[in-house]
């Protein structure tokens, strides 16, 4: 592991090659945290704070808008592909060149290149985004330091390929559970089966039709499906149980009462005995309305995508903060072994990043 | 684990005591089959054969009909309740006291005291019926030595609480599998979800309306169920699979190969894309209408009563020889601590058939 400081004069694209050969798997960042620390402590116009090896640095210029520019320092275990490789076409092979150390290379080098911005800007580096939600860097700060994280809009520098990607949709899992009585089943008519009472739920879910709600100009996919159903005792037996798992997806204009409202609703009269929330994540809203975001769209350009999945842009906009991610990694390509970057696209995010935060 | 060799003077009742304080739980049944084989060769009206822990006696007295008298000599894992003890009400307590030593003893017991039966007897004891159908004796010695088990009717002693049930259901266990294609959750659009196209595999089944139909005076009652329902790859993607366990249990009027095809016509149309035969015993027909089974019901009395479980006596009926149950435990009482027998149902049992096997 390399001790070597990070030199932020280095444009992005061999920044993040040293980014990427500083290896730093979820619960290994220490170094890595120490390392942006040391480099941002010697920009004099930042004020840099520390939770736990979650870096947080700020501008106070007094500026009217605030926005906050934010990443994680973790990778997903290295495999077999680190130290980097930058080949003859200039895309940037290795753990990390794409999720996401291209885009914290991005956000070194406008901190240490954009002493006097336009907006005042909070740069968030924060570690275990890789893993569990519960370790997430940045919850963490939004518990201890919810200050920290202050501002106008925010844009989390993940791979969306050079797009921006606006909010992000709610994730809801709900477990519907049937039930039924138990009897052997050459004798089926003593019990009840609680399988054959689950029939209402997946035709039900079969015959959903999913909104499309269009909110800041995006158009949003909503999604109701199971994603897991078991029951069964035995080869022999009437079930007394049937769950079935299911996983809607919904967009920023619902709160998460009202998506779980809206599951009870869709499954009233199917045979459900009992509702769980297995898992909830709310949704973010897009905030594409707002004066700073509407800026950084002219500045960066191209149509502005909603995004399907649920993202720690939903960390901000709990915190008030709408949110977009926009990063020069391709999505597709992250987590593979032939992870890789093209190094024109995070030169490009740099200078359009720069022009949002410099252009009067 | 006693030495005593079987005493076949004592009554049926007793016998039962003396075989359950012989421990014999499946896989151990070989100081039993050797104690059964030396009392019945001491027996000189019979032909002993032994196939295994399996014994086989036989009358050859030329008669123009031969009846099986057949029981296992395996019980399930004791607890607790062995020795065997009477109490002041006449009931004998302890595992096989009902399932189905009591059975045995009634066997043994006209093994010993009638020589000159009306009908050639075949007296047949068989190891591992409450284990794996692959390991039951019964299906050896069938194998094995099919001659042996020839005959006109077989009468299997198991639990029927001093009833006759004639023949039994089949049992039909199949895979029905549906497919999709996988996706993450967040853009279920993108793939198709197999458990949702299940959805007309559990209407038919809920609706199924099952056939009653009497055979031989019998009145069946056939079912279709669930047994099992599995899917799901994890929490945020789209399910490829789906697979819905069905047991279908059905009449002694149903070939094997027809309540598969059954099966195939319930779900077609229903998007099922593989089905998969689990597990198949076909059923018995009670052959109530055989002279020797009509002498039978005429000797032991009562309303034969139709088998929904499936039993040995398939094991018969795929040999050709019908087959009923009778024997004196209380079904419902068989695999537990509190096991028990009333001991007065033992004798009356012995008395029936000693009725049937010697009237003329």
């Amino acid at each position: 592991m390399t001790e070597t400081p990070l030199d932020l004069t280095l444009d992005a694209a061999r920044l993040t090659a040293q980014l990427v050969d500083f290896p730093s798997e979820s619960g290994t960042e220490k170094p890595l945290a120490d390392a942006i620390e040391g480099a941002l402590r010697a920009l004099p116009h930042l004020t840099v704070d520390r939770h736990g090896n979650n870096v947080v640095a700020r501008t106070r210029l007094g500026r009217a808008e605030r926005v906050i520019l934010a990443g994680h320092i973790d990778t997903v275990p290295i495999a077999d592909n680190v130290p980097s490789r930058l080949d003859e076409d200039g895309v940037l092979w290795g753990c990390g060149t794409c999720d996401m150390k291209s885009g914290v290379a991005v956000q070194l080098r406008i901190a240490a290149t954009v002493p006097e911005p336009n907006r005042d800007v909070t740069f968030v580096f924060y570690d275990n985004e890789e893993v569990a939600a519960h370790l997430n860097g940045l919850g963490h700060v939004a518990e201890a330091h919810p200050d920290w994280l202050k501002g106008d809009f925010a844009v989390l520098l993940e791979p969306s390929d050079g797009q921006v990607e606006g909010g992000c949709q709610g994730t809801l899992r709900v477990l519907l559970k049937t039930r039924g009585e138990r009897a052997h089943s050459a004798r089926g008519w003593m019990g009840s089966n609680a399988i054959h009472t689950a029939a209402p739920v997946l035709a039900r879910l079969a015959s959903y039709e999913p909104r499309h709600p269009v909110i800041d100009g995006l158009e949003y996919r909503e999604g109701l499906n199971a994603v897991g159903i078991s029951g069964g005792v035995a080869g022999n037996v009437i079930p007394d149980e049937c769950v079935v798992t299911v996983n809607f997806r919904y967009a920023p204009d619902r709160t998460e009462d009202e998506a779980l409202a809206h599951v009870h609703e869709v499954f009233a009269d199917c045979g459900v005995e009992e509702f769980v929330v297995d898992d909830h994540s709310g949704a973010a809203m897009p905030g594409l309305s707002h004066p700073a975001a509407a800026a950084f769209i002219a500045a960066v350009g191209g149509t502005p995508q909603p995004k399907y999945g649920w993202t720690d842009v939903a960390r901000f906009s709990a915190l008030g903060v709408p949110a977009v991610n926009y990063g020069p990694g391709n999505p597709h390509l992250a987590h593979r072994r032939d992870e890789r970057v093209e190094t024109a696209k995070i030169l490009a995010g740099e200078e359009r990043l720069r022009s949002w935060l410099t252009t009067s």
